[in-house]
């Protein structure tokens, strides 16, 4: 039977109106429980021009459905008038692998799901006030962490860090035209020292963000690869609590595999995300103290944001 | 932009008259050579009911595209009326990361790159003269394997073992169709008695093939998991030469891996198929040596008959 091709259209209607939180959080609480087969992450690296493309694939025990997905990062494609993220996911039936939807996403849903997941960990997380959004970056996860936080953070400010001021300027244009007051800062510390939420978004290969005041909330989700690393050991070393999407995953990618290798973190000191959601461990404790959430990106995410948009796309279909 | 979807009937249109020999050989050659870059499998097992799914992916470097395949194999299909095999193979580009073909091939030009390679370790390896085609199993592949030799062996005489007669005579039927002429062993050995080109084609964890008269070629594509073996680790113990697709690869799967485990060969005694092919390494090399060639499968293979299908797509429509 010919699979069901799913344009980007079809898949932002069907985005809006979902409940990707619950759908998200679902996800890592069976990834955690054990419910989910996520193999490792498969990784394809180009050089000339560089380019990064990572395979995520598994199945939660018992669904419907298992999902591969490709997205790919060429990050001098702006250059050339193109996106530069890209991808696409694929959903088979688990009882006999056939191919039944094609979702041509552009690398939209992963995109998606990883702010999805920043807003899971700052439900979680996050202090019970928060009067001013710090965000490292200023492409579309920086855009798209702050515009998923609506809903479970009820805060509007934001101050951001950017490398250029053009790069900032366009980012406040995106923003305040959502309804957020942006500023500027003009150094990572600044935001650091403004900001009980941080999000680091970036590729950054040297750590940006170097310190933390008591009762604040990092995110980390711009560090997916091994060298990339955007949140100084020395700032988990002083958290009273670490958590990850996946500990096994962190290991080898991500900022949290920075912070073992330095002997900041003990590994068996590291909650996963899904074992708060689900009961075992707990969140936020104290106000004062000092959380982070390192986001790696995992399968599970990327099963729970397809089932998502094929249930919006049968409840539309069947209504 | 949006990608090209291209059917399965497209797909089969293309590969009629294309040099598919010649293709995988020069996939073979450029994995040898170092010159394709091929992350190890992806893998997702199944239990209930059975199923394995394989994600390969790589890419030859200087190349326009990267191929991204992912093949399944549910065993128990057959029972529901569907194909044990699906799958698609997807293509990239590989300056930019977009997607650019989705080749709907439903597991198709795995099935047929995977006798070609059968047909190019023929073409290096088996004898000069060969009288009688042996092959153990009766799937989809066993009568591949059978059909991609013509124009490399020339031989039309089969001789086939199988677990049940009906089997046997569906494939039979099949062949003779063709223009073949296929007599039914009753036992393996009674295959490696008559045969001195044998492939070997099931999902055994057995071995089935315990023992090879002199001057017979072996070529096992059956064995692709780390639990399955066809061929005995004994027949490698007494063979003159012993080739492999990927001897990465073979260490971890494939019947050679289980001769490894058994002592019976020595990695550094193993060639690899593309050093025959670009003549860093002598094929068969006396009549009356024993030769095989284990075959796992490579992600160079899946880009190769991708390619291929692309360039005869682009060939019939500009003519």
């Amino acid at each position: 039977m010919a699979p069901r091709i799913v344009t980007l259209a079809e898949i932002e209607h069907a985005l809006a109106g979902a409940n990707l939180v619950a759908a998200i959080e679902r996800g890592f609480a069976h990834y955690s429980a054990g419910d989910a087969v996520v193999p490792p992450v498969g990784e394809l690296l180009f050089d000339e021009p560089p380019g990064d493309v990572h395979i995520k694939y598994g199945y939660v025990r018992g669904d419907e459905h298992f999902v591969v997905k490709i997205a790919g990062g060429f990050y001098r494609n702006p250059e050339l008038g193109l996106p530069a993220n890209s991808g696409l996911m694929l959903v088979f039936r688990q009882r006999t692998g056939e191919l039944d939807t094609i979702l041509l996403d552009d690398g939209r849903l992963t995109d998606v799901r990883t702010a999805v997941a920043g807003a899971v960990a700052a439900k979680y997380l996050a202090p019970r006030v928060v009067e001013r959004i710090g965000v490292i970056g200023t492409g579309v996860q920086a855009r798209l962490q702050v515009e998923y936080l609506r809903g479970t953070v009820d805060c509007t400010n934001v101050l951001v860090w950017g490398r250029t001021a053009s790069s900032v300027d366009g980012y406040r244009r995106a923003l305040e035209a959502n309804g957020y007051s942006v500023a500027r800062a003009a150094t990572p510390d600044e935001v650091a020292a403004n900001c009980r939420l941080i999000v680091t978004t970036t590729p950054s290969k040297v750590p940006l963000l170097r310190a933390v005041e008591p009762g604040t909330h990092v995110t980390g989700v711009g560090t997916d690869t091994a060298d990339k690393n955007e949140v100084a050991a020395a700032v988990f070393a002083r958290a009273d609590l670490v958590v990850a999407d996946s500990v096994a995953q962190c290991r080898e990618r991500g900022d949290l595999h920075h912070a073992f290798a330095a002997g900041a973190v003990d590994a068996a000191r590291v909650v996963e995300l899904g074992d708060i959601v689900r009961g075992v461990h707990q969140g936020r404790a104290a106000d004062a103290d000092i959380t982070i959430c390192d986001l790696t990106g995992v399968a599970v995410q990327d099963i729970q944001i397809s089932r998502a948009v094929l249930d919006a796309l049968r409840a539309k279909e069947s209504s």
